[in-house]
């Protein structure tokens, strides 16, 4: 802990000590491994010294340390080794080796390493979750983020100083590792910056010190524990500091030294050369695993909503509604409930949660990449967090971010509204018409699309429930209620959600429709218009669009007919999954796939579905032509 | 032209004059639409005025406008209407219908509207990219980027600050309306910014004016042309300005009048009320237009280069050489080539280009979300435009810049390098194994993924010469070349790149291996282990990946078992799309799908590759299993 004014002769000589050994582990693991950062490793490494030194790492509430600038792992690595925290001998020995913890990045569940990192620009805004997790928390705690200079550049971080300012998150201190090289040479070439006035005109604090003074450096900490406002501190150091011909350049940025060059490394840091050692020890396997926490949630999901359509609410609002008493059932049990905004609470409605508890709620303004990201970082600290945003800038603008939450396991549930041409007038640049194409690739969220208010209420209670990621997506219109034949509300009374569950919302033996979300009413209009005809077509409402249910797709693949129907690019749907799914079942019927094939016009939903062949009368219409073939063929 | 000191009493009057007219347009034009954004059209339209009439806009090399802010075209086509390049009566009576061109957000093509908007951060970077153009061309042109404040708070609009600056485009002007209100209120409350000192921060020079003072503006407009440094017009205005009881409020920053207040409103604007008139006419359908110019490119493709395994090149090395080709091929005869880099030139292989033409390369430091944009603006201005970049930069976290380039029509060739968990040791942060999954969504996007050096070459040179946006894509390691049996490169002599063609790289009559990039040498190692066992597999180089090849598939169709195998996310790569393919074709065989089911460890790739049982020996085993017991059926 940083409670004296600074450090004593002896921890100074101690820490110079450390360094020194730490130097030659960065540079033994990185040649014996043939790959990784030297460079970066041994100008933070005095910084890295001093924070897990003296931070308050072992009691509760822990300080969280997010290692932006992953890279720099073997500093991680040697640093916590030297003070007793990693095994020594595996971190030199494994690193960067398949099934090694000792992972190229820093990844999240190392002794204090609270992120998965390797995608610069990300850090400090997975700090400002921690740090808000914290205050919410009111754990008397702090996070140290520690980044690279050369990604200071990326314009997320600038989202992130000016969420830390508003939010008054004077429990993060920032340090850089400014040492003036990034990979392709000397930063102010690379891409002139001027970070401190960055810094300044956003409203932080500045303190400059040498990082590779380990007093200065623990002062400079100390005093930005002190200060009521977030700190960022300047450590100017030297890439490849404390070998000589590796310092001020960017050849060793990312390039391990070779035999010779090691050799030479290794006598100027007056250390023992014994890398037969470790090159022996690398054959076998690293016992030591990484034990990542995430605090456990215990939701109350409440007891659903059951809406009638002259309640005349949309999915929107059945997500709002559900929110806030997801927040009535559980804020006042002591079970933390947040909700991020990027100015569309009015839209996205989560304006009554906001209302009911503004202290809970987080207007992140127009800064989309920082919130994906802090919302996956609260999400991990044992609150319930939701972040609710128009589908093109929660899910399109913002796919890396989650893609690092997803990296991360976080417990974030991501709610997206406004998806598909059915955003309407809007147009092209706010069709999101990727949700699911998009989220098909993070391989530990679960995607859910509602088709009517009543089963958003259950989904999103279900996702508050559930452990790990979820996306929960809407249109931007009202959908009608579903109804059962004794016109009670078909996810009403006696409905419960389950994950991977497809609805078979009409019967019919003659084909079948597969849908969800705002298409599932007119595909029962579609049904309805051949009964007529004396069709009978099915209607399976697919609301888990990635998630093959077998009992429903073994009554479908004995269809002569199946055809999927979605407001979403037909190419990356559900199409071509059912198309696979049909396939392993050796489906012998026909398939069609119905979707959107290019960017729509800006106009009235209906509008724009009938420009784009999908309204009602137009499937009516095409469909028409498919049934009559396969009939008179059948002739 | 901004040429005389200050603007006359009379140009004054009659601006103010439009302006009042103006207003009524954009009150009509969204009252009968029902949507749209009326408060912020009002403050920001004496800028669109003062810039619409005064900018050199008709005569070549014209000025260039970008409006990033696109939710205010009722502003953009009421101003453009009332200086006589739209037709006024169309516009308002067509705003926001399905068909008419003037969508709900600005569309390019529409006059000296430069760049299609509604995504907020977007459009400083997309102006950086015509200025950067106009630069090389050496146009005596300039570039007005017409923003709002709450979009400041993207950090997308700091990268743009900081290219704009390293580049020295001080013919760019950026106008902010700083009407101090965003959808969620008071910009101050919802994420309080310190705009000026931002710029400041980031070298520009800013000049503060009363946003409805023409003269004002008039004056900051051209002093911001002759300053040798981009400028930054911070214009004071009000949201609704001109009707009192729409200033200062939120409540129509994104909603229109209804037919009371639009009464009102035109009252207090003593114009006439003439909504009937439209009412009427938005029966019908507009005529006019947009026409967006995409400046053609007349490339020299030059001659392809052959490599044999002894020319130890990987795939990344040969496009860098054929890019280098391109320049030297190209730009001595005018036709100017240029490469965007986000500090990765080393890795991704465009140093020589760089080398060799530094006046067209563009080391636009870790900003990958601005480098995307400005590569797809300038890719529009006649320029032959590259941006390589890692998979993960280029594609992941650059995805919604891609959709913009996408909607924009841009001719953009985006190469990404280190796909899959060919990274290797990298680790789970940099592996890409969804640029498939991503870029599938895109409408307008090609997508190539090489397997061998030769067919780079040939692909960029296909990419390079052909329209529209490529993505190539390559990994990290050197695969070996592909012969013909007469030991000649199979994509060597007499072989040209053909989209859309599938290549049999081995044949085969039980069964076939569909795959692509670096795992077609491993397939053809498992279709050799088969044949030592009496099974026929044949392999498929599928390097177009989202392009079905009819005849190819008219043959594997015939097979009984058909399986894919890749170097990317099982669910959003090849797999779905082959066995919709398969399907609709009647497929009776067995199909199966081999790819990555999560993360992978961070190793060599050979141990990433067999950790996640996709290397030869792994696939081997499972194959056997499945062919044995086909076989074992058959009997």
């Amino acid at each position: 802990m940083f409670e004296k004014e600074r450090l004593g002769e002896y921890e100074i000589k101690n820490l110079k000590e450390l360094s020194r050994y730490a130097k030659g582990d960065i540079i033994k693991m990185t040649t014996l491994a043939g790959t990784g950062h030297p460079g970066g490793s041994m100008s933070s490494l005095d910084i890295y010294l001093v924070v897990f030194f003296f931070a308050k790492l072992l009691d509760e509430p822990q300080d969280r340390v997010v290692v932006s600038h992953g890279h720099t792992s073997p500093g991680v690595y040697a640093s916590l080794a030297r003070l007793g925290y990693l095994p020594l001998h595996d971190v030199i020995a494994f690193f960067r080796k398949a099934g090694s913890p000792f992972e190229g990045h820093v990844v999240k569940g190392t002794p204090f390493i609270n992120w998965s990192t390797g995608n610069l620009g990300q850090g400090l805004s997975a700090g400002c979750g921690f740090a808000l997790g914290a205050k919410l928390h009111d754990e008397d705690s702090h996070v140290y983020v520690l980044m690279s200079d050369g990604e200071q550049q990326k314009g997320q971080i600038g989202e992130a100083r000016r969420f830390a300012k508003k939010f008054g998150l004077s429990n993060i201190t920032a340090v850089i590792d400014y040492n003036h090289i990034q990979i392709s040479g000397n930063i102010e070439k690379v891409m002139p910056q001027n970070i401190i006035e960055n810094y300044l005109s956003d409203g932080w604090d500045v303190i400059e010190v040498n990082g590779h003074d380990h007093n200065e450096l623990y002062k400079a900490m100390k005093k930005a524990r002190e200060v009521d406002n977030p700190v960022c501190i300047i450590a100017n150091t030297i890439i490849g500091n404390g070998v000589g011909f590796m310092e001020n350049t960017e050849k060793y940025h990312g390039n391990p030294l070779n035999q010779a060059e090691y050799k030479q490394a290794i006598e100027i840091l007056d250390l023992e050369d014994d890398l037969e050692f470790y090159k022996e020890r690398r054959k076998g396997a690293c016992a030591w695993r990484p034990s990542p926490t995430i605090k456990e949630e215990i939701i109350d999901g409440g007891e659903p909503f059951t809406y009638r359509d002259e309640d005349k609410v949309d999915n929107r609002t059945a997500f709002g509604k559900a929110l806030k008493d997801l927040g009535d059932k559980n804020i006042s049990k002591g079970q933390l409930v947040c909700a991020f905004d990027c100015d569309l609470a009015s839209s996205v409605k989560t304006s009554d949660f906001a209302k009911a508890f503004p202290e809970y709620f987080f207007q992140s303004g127009i800064q989309e990449h920082n919130t994906a990201t802090i919302a996956g970082a609260v999400s991990t600290t044992g609150i319930l967090t939701f972040f609710a945003d128009f589908g093109v800038f929660g899910i399109d603008e913002t796919y890396n971010q989650h893609r690092l939450n997803d990296i991360n396991k976080t417990n974030l549930k991501l709610v997206t509204t406004h998806l598909g041409l059915d955003v309407g007038p809007d147009g092209k640049t706010h069709q999101c018409t990727d949700y699911i194409g998009l989220t098909s690739n993070l391989y530990n969220f679960k995607v859910i699309i509602p088709c009517d208010p009543n089963q958003t209420d259950r989904a999103v209670r279900y996702a508050a429930k559930g452990k790990g990621n979820f996306l929960i997506g809407t249109g931007r219109n009202r959908w009608p209620i579903l109804y059962r034949e004794d016109s009670k509300p078909l996810f009403g009374e006696g409905y419960s959600f389950e994950y991977g569950k497809m609805d078979i919302v009409k019967e019919g033996q003659d084909g079948a429709i597969i849908t969800y979300g705002g298409m599932v009413t007119r595909a029962i209009k579609i049904a309805y218009e051949f009964e007529k005809k004396g069709v009978s077509l099915a209607v399976v409402n697919m609301s888990c669009v990635r998630a093959p249910d077998d009992e429903v797709l073994g009554q479908l693949v004995k269809l002569p007919f199946v055809c999927t129907y979605e407001d979403h690019n037909i190419n990356t749907g559900i199409g071509p999954f059912i198309a696979q799914q049909l396939l392993t079942r050796r489906y012998k019927g026909r398939m069609e796939s119905f979707g959107v094939k290019g960017y729509g016009p800006s106009g009235e939903t209906d509008e724009v579905m009938a420009a784009e062949g999908l309204d009602v009368d137009s499937m009516v219409k095409v469909l028409s032509g498919m049934l009559k073939r396969k009939k008179s063929r059948k002739k």
